[in-house]
């Protein structure tokens, strides 16, 4: 003999709060804040910032942070990945600019609105 | 106040760029954009920007993330702790709002002009 199965309606129905945005632009999202979220890169970033013409060669990036070649390549890798950069190499040595786009929309996703905004 | 970081004068001359940044300022930055650089904390950080009154209980957090309760918490607590939500207990749960202000301040110091700026 089977009884009637009674669910908790309080634990099956519809969430009653949703996300206004998907888990890939969730993703997409938290990958660019994870680059910057380094104190090293968020320097290198503003070295770059406050670089004539907002463009910087690594060997100018080198001594203001103080670490060495390999390590500021590697800091540079992840936000040129992350798309916060572009680079650019000429001879020698690697020349960086800042994506000002992605680094536009990576502060408009930080909006509550934007984060609360049904798309 | 912010001064221009002048790291290893010894190898020959003024470094050509500085940071307008502090070591302070970057280190501070870093740590909430770590905080955000996660898809399930941004995804947290959506699914109260989108609740009514801009706040939420975590018992309805759970649901729609998908993972456990404890899993659930300890991401929010890593959001409270970088002071991008507030916390408040009503007897049994924990209610969380958005920290406006930490979230502009964070879009703020992503826009290239900030970066760059001697403050």
């Amino acid at each position: 003999m089977s009884l009637p199965v009674t669910i908790e309606q309080n634990t099956c129905c519809v969430p009653r709060i949703t996300a206004s945005i998907s888990l890939e632009e969730a993703e997409r999202s938290a990958r660019v804040f994870k680059a910057i979220g380094d104190p090293t890169r968020v320097m290198l970033l503003s070295l770059i910032a406050g670089s004539e013409g907002r463009e910087a060669c690594i060997c100018d990036l080198i001594e203001p942070i103080g670490l060495s070649q390999g390590t500021v390549s590697h800091h540079m890798r992840i936000l040129t990945d992350a798309g916060l950069v572009a680079r650019e190499q000429r001879g020698k040595w690697a020349y960086f600019t800042l994506n000002d786009g992605a680094l536009e929309a990576a502060a408009d996703a930080l909006r509550p609105a934007a984060l609360g905004m049904a798309s």
